[in-house]
């Protein structure tokens, strides 16, 4: 399948331009150039024992002279599965489990503040098949279930918030399944969860077949580390999910998900990012990598004949500024984390220079939204005849 | 200054990388490949002769049993001025007029069906001067003014819709100026209007010292060659304005601007292009070229000495498609025509196929947006204590 092993475009921009050319297009594509972080050796060792990339990007702001700078170190965490498809569920998530903490650890080691996982984390993500056993055994309790419990400790040790994207069993309320992130503090208790609000019904993610859209709204987490919110995969596609984050305080907007190359790659680099412009905040894309196979073959709505799995898993996770630069991606293909330290003051700084909050009657769009949700709406539209 | 003479990306590209790499690169970076549309050897030859580019594309849609298809071709024309901003009004708009011309007739030698000028296309942009006279001489009546009156001449001559941005002198109502596009028919009658609705506040970019934001709207047109709205300029850095025009039923969203390079350069391709994506439509985003100076010198709220002009005009005018590929830019310093021939079939396509409309949760972002917009509203905060 086209696209695989094709590596990561920036190395492939950084080889093939040089001098000026390479300055002007990073320009242009990437915005101003992050300084790189220094991984510390004992990171850059366990990585490359372990397998897994690990790459950090500095973001500053100007310097205040009533704030002092905030400081944060933002870790994005992307990993395939461990063990194939058809391993029991508790070992095929052990085996995840294992690898995050080797994951964890080296955040820890670059001093990461917040760490944020990608889409449903602890499990291949079998949504294509339309089967419901094994798949909803990963499903779990948000406050009490084994990832949870897990991460706690983790969180705990590292004095590290932990942002985990489960798919949790509402074990309170009628025991439906919902696509949810668990917040986790750095002193190890949860803070409280956020549920993915739109739910895509495109090729193989119909995912609605397992749970529905978000009745949670847009929360907002205060933490040690600062104020965020989390968009959960598919909404991403929708600039108005991210903007109610924003209008609720977050400073970081973090979207975990669970993407193939196909579907959506040359649309990866845009959302996030625009939202990050648009938003004035950072934004943190985070996707899965590897190609996962299930046991059972299924179709894909699209005429072509049954198979076992529905594409490359691309990676990629990158984190996006209010000034409109960006890191660089991690691997289209290997395990990884990024590691971003961001001066949150750049929000506010960015706020006060552009001023889209200032500039955008948000009234007029609260009315004409209003009517447009309508199912009589009569759309304005001026005919030439 | 950083980036003036750096031609266009795409071009830095594909001679720095090649193959394999070349592919991926502009796959990710740019979405599917478009097929390059031949421009006839007249055009070409017009354009050498008057030292503009022409340049052009082809965005196809799928076969449908019941509709056939809807092939337009769009024509983007990007300009520098051309006598300095010291002569005479009437003769430095004459002087904008007959380039225009130009680039007019090589846009109908092409086939253009719709044609869209940049803002404020009769003028330089000297909102930056803060002076009144003479540059708010340069203010005319949509439906009389002479723009006008040149442009319907063209659109009736080629049997082509055209987009026309000027400065508008209300001449109806209270003498204001309003920053406004004018869209004349194919018959070459004025259709109607469309005004600026996001006004900008940023760095050089205080235009509220001449006009004030839209009260008409989100206007769609309903013309020959299709359904389209007009995002004029800074309308771009907010989503919930492309969202509108598109709810409104455009198929085609115009950007007409002026934006230069130290301010906005690496948002350009994102923002049209997450609108394209987010509302399933064609953007169009369009910009000038060249370096304006002023008579008299001015201060830009950023430290720095007075001067006369406040930067790089980057042109780089481009067209998104819904599917999230794009066209190449138009060159960063060159007048040029960008010619795409779209089937408008791929709007509802990829509609179908992503479903954002769906999805989009209308009603809840009304209800939220009119929460949000509330002087008192206490945003939704969740707190680790």
């Amino acid at each position: 399948m086209a696209g695989v092993e094709f590596e990561n475009v920036e190395e492939a921009l950084e080889k093939g331009l040089s001098g000026r050319e390479l300055d002007e297009v990073t320009r242009i594509l990437y915005g101003k150039k992050l300084e790189k972080l220094e991984i510390p050796l004992a990171a850059v060792a366990a990585a490359e024992k372990a397998g897994f990339e690990v790459k950090g990007y500095i973001a500053t702001a100007q310097r205040e002279q009533l704030r002092a700078p905030r400081k944060v170190r933002i870790a994005a965490i992307q990993n395939a599965i461990v063990l194939p498809t058809t391993y029991p569920v508790a070992e095929q998530r052990h085996a995840i489990f294992m690898r995050i903490e080797q994951l964890i650890d080296a955040a820890a080691l670059c001093g990461a503040n917040i760490v944020c996982l990608q889409e449903a984390w602890t499990m291949p993500f079998a949504f294509c098949t339309r089967e419901r056993l094994p798949w909803t055994e990963f499903a779990e309790s948000a406050e009490t279930g084994p990832s949870t419990q897990f991460l706690q400790k983790l969180a705990g040790k590292y004095n590290m918030v932990i942002v985990s994207p489960i798919l949790e069993r509402d074990e309170a309320k009628d025991e439906v399944i919902w696509n949810t992130a668990v917040v986790i503090s750095n002193k190890g208790h949860v803070i409280g969860k956020s549920r993915k609000n739109h739910i895509p019904r495109v090729g193989d993610f119909n995912e609605s077949t397992y749970y529905m859209e978000s009745q949670l709204g847009h929360p907002v987490f205060d933490t040690a580390f600062g104020k965020f919110g989390i968009n959960i995969c598919y909404g991403r596609h929708h600039p108005q999910n991210w903007m109610m984050y924003a209008l609720n305080g977050a400073e970081i907007i973090f979207n975990p998900s669970a993407t193939v190359g196909g579907l959506s790659e040359p649309l990866w680099g845009i959302e996030a990012r625009n939202a990050a412009i648009a938003n004035h905040c950072f934004t943190v894309g985070i996707n899965r990598v590897g190609t996962e196979a299930f046991p059972n073959e299924f179709t894909s709505g699209n005429g072509l004949p049954a198979h076992k799995d529905f594409g490359h898993f691309y990676g990629s996770s990158y984190v996006a500024c209010p000034d409109g630069s960006r890191t660089p991606s991690l691997s289209r293909t290997k395990d990884g984390v990024l590691i971003t330290e961001v001066d949150l003051n750049q929000c506010r700084q960015v706020k006060d220079h552009w001023g889209f909050r200032m500039t955008q009657r948000l009234d007029l769009y609260a009315r004409s939204f209003t009517e447009a949700a309508k199912p009589d709406y009569k759309p304005q539209i001026i005919r030439d005849f």
